[in-house]
């Protein structure tokens, strides 16, 4: 059985975070469901990303709801991060993954303006995008690319996103699998 | 004027250097258009990646062949590049971009398997991604992450997008303006 992945996003997600996360994530076979968050409606669930592209997701986070994940990561972007904190559902989601030793990821604006306001990141150490990190009550690891804590995992901005996306293969699946995809996606990971 | 920058895909484009491209160049404020290389239809024009997201374009190719653009780059994915190499407008498009001295570019699969047999890689020298190395003519640069060779320039993988799209911007507009626009991104550009 494949692990199981929940990306929410909303309109200004970050184009580069998201399509990193799901296409890394389905390189090492993972399932992912890429999910709107808005209201189902009789069209596709398409979001308008922060650079005008726009993505067509899996499916509606509230067709989903009912399912559990492996790991809910959460892609950046402003708008993105401010429409995701305002959902409820994933909101409660996110608590329940945390509650129940689940893994639980976010990249750029999202842990400073989802995890740090909800108390996702009580007991935890995290980073975020730089002109943001003011907001993280612990700020002692905020210039690493990555920072793994507990089941938290947190990173900084587009240009760590597939830095991001193997960390979270390796800590699903392996550090050997995460190697292989770095390798095979020609990923540099700096030291 | 901002420059113009034409970006043509088809199923199967990989989704990080499609999105990588694209985003990072509008963050320097270049005038990007995605535009799928099928026939023009009813529905808007969105492409399925080679990991399964499905990508909305800004426009069809065929609508936009008489623009001129200061670049033409292209995404890869094994699929996606067949593609491009069987559209016949395309192939002319790069060939005028040629000639007339004007940026062309390819990533992954795109320079072995679009430029290379179409003559666009002749008198250059370029990268490509590893496993279709043996189909370049000149393979001198083949282990640099980005090679630039007169108005060609051709890069790797996913892992080697971004930095790929920040040479573009270099030699589009400045060195100072993709080094603003590395940092605001958090690349990690190997020396």
């Amino acid at each position: 059985m494949h692990k199981t992945v929940l990306v929410p996003v909303a309109d200004g997600a970050e184009e580069i975070e998201t399509v990193s996360i799901v296409d890394t994530l389905r390189r090492a076979e993972l399932n992912v469901t890429l999910a709107s968050i808005y209201q189902k409606g009789p069209e596709s669930p398409i979001i308008k990303g922060s650079r005008n592209i726009n993505i067509v997701c899996d499916n509606y986070l509230e067709s989903i709801l009912g399912q559990d994940f492996d790991l809910i990561a959460l892609p950046g972007g402003l708008k993105n991060a401010e429409a995701l904190s305002q959902c409820q559902s994933l909101i409660q989601k996110l608590e329940e993954q945390k509650k129940a030793g689940k893994w639980f990821a976010a990249i750029c604006a999202s842990p400073a303006l989802v995890f740090e306001p909800h108390g996702l990141l009580k007991g935890e150490v995290g980073t975020c995008f730089p002109s943001l990190a003011e907001k993280l009550s612990n700020k002692s690891k905020i210039e690493q690319r990555v920072v793994v804590s507990n089941n938290c995992i947190t990173s900084r901005g587009p240009g760590t996103a597939i830095e991001f996306a193997l960390v979270l293969i390796e800590k699903l699946i392996s550090a050997e699998k995460s190697a292989q995809i770095a390798k095979s996606m020609l990923a540099y990971i700096p030291k």
